[in-house]
């Protein structure tokens, strides 16, 4: 066994995402956690043309390929410390989906909602996303039942999604926010929030104090508070 | 929605496959199908460190991150034909798991053996596995199955998994090779070829011919013939 010469190699975004994330507290730790997030990918000229895509609306799901931008800046970690651990005990890099990782690769398994190709452009539609909003692309794939799902594949405990007993409550403010707001995007905001906040996004040193927290989700500014096992979704407005 | 300014990023092999597959012939179509083909992953310095993979030993499966590296100097198809549509219709390539696409990245699923550090070197032993011998890694994430595996998902007809009614028959002189090398290597030679030529590897243009076939494992030319649905194992030899 001997070590062949090192290949570097330049890969090229092929699209982007236009995402409900615009920024990286909420989104959930993978995908598909929260089922109403929903995206689109654009794709770059010349990977535009819809033949490119003929043949994916018989899948239900694809392999969005990304890179985390926003983590290349901050370069990668030998070893991470997991939310899920309490941010307290560490992991190797490559045990861990962390996006401070060696060439800040990223991978997505999103339903496919829909495809068009309009004006030139070629817009996929995603959902039970867990990407930031702007996200390059470097490729889609389709999802193949029979290779990428193994139900007999095991992982260690912390990683396993734990049961939720948190509570979601809107003030009268908040919901009638999102009723408007619902009306008039077809977005479902309201159960996005509830599946984003089921799934606890606090940074695990700020769980044991009672404060307010806020994201974002589109271009609404959300605030809420959580007290034991309950969160109250305080309000909603328009960034 | 405007398309934001393009970016292009260098990524770099963080380690290699050394794989039983030598050639592009007679590997299966996707990680899984062949679950005693089996390869190592050596990571190259400074990835080779224990700590990167701590807590990795917790996962059953893990995802290799990988170039098509003998696809890169072919380039990128708009579309393909799949060996699964008899090599007569077309996909887009977005549809399809074909190397001959934009950034050439791949993606397997595959068994994670055993782990060693040893003499500096850092090894992975992976089984089921569809990659080429010195296949450039560009990164080694844990299967998470609540995320990766989608019971849910529902593929196109013609990317399921057929039964195979293959009878596999072996000659005395394969037969005898096969324990021989079994023996000596503790690699499970005869048990693999079967699980290859279920999955029947000849090019659709070529199933109606009866001819001779050939592919190299590990270090082993093997020679066999089919006849309607029987395949016999003529020979295996030391390259």
């Amino acid at each position: 066994m001997h070590v062949e010469e090192r290949k570097n190699v330049s890969v090229e975004a092929i699209g982007i995402v236009y995402s409900c994330f615009p920024e990286k507290f909420g989104i959930p730790r993978q995908a598909g956690l929260a089922p109403s997030a929903t995206g689109i990918v654009e794709l770059y000229h010349p990977y535009n043309r819809r033949e490119l895509c003929n043949g994916l609306e018989g899948f239900s799901h694809i392999w969005i390929y990304f890179l985390f931008h926003k983590a290349i800046d901050e370069g990668w970690k030998s070893t991470v410390r997991p939310p899920r651990l309490g941010g307290i005990e560490r992991r190797g890099v490559f045990a861990t989906r962390s996006p401070h990782r060696p060439n800040h690769l990223g991978m997505s398994a999103v339903e496919l909602l829909g495809m068009r190709h309009i004006d030139g452009k070629m817009l996929l539609y995603i959902g039970g996303i867990d990407l930031l909003d702007k996200t390059p692309v470097l490729d889609i794939k389709p999802y193949i039942p029979y290779s990428d799902c193994l139900p007999g594949a095991s992982a260690s405990d912390w990683v396993e999604d734990p049961v939720s007993h948190m509570q979601i409550i809107f003030t009268k403010k908040a919901q009638e926010f999102c009723d408007r707001y619902e009306r008039k995007t077809g977005r479902k905001l309201s159960r996005l929030i509830c599946e984003i906040l089921l799934e606890d996004p606090r940074p695990a040193s700020q769980k044991e104090k009672k404060q307010d927290f806020g994201m974002r989700l589109w271009e609404v500014n959300i605030t809420w508070t959580v007290s034991v096992k309950q969160c109250t979704v305080v309000n909603c407005t328009f960034i």
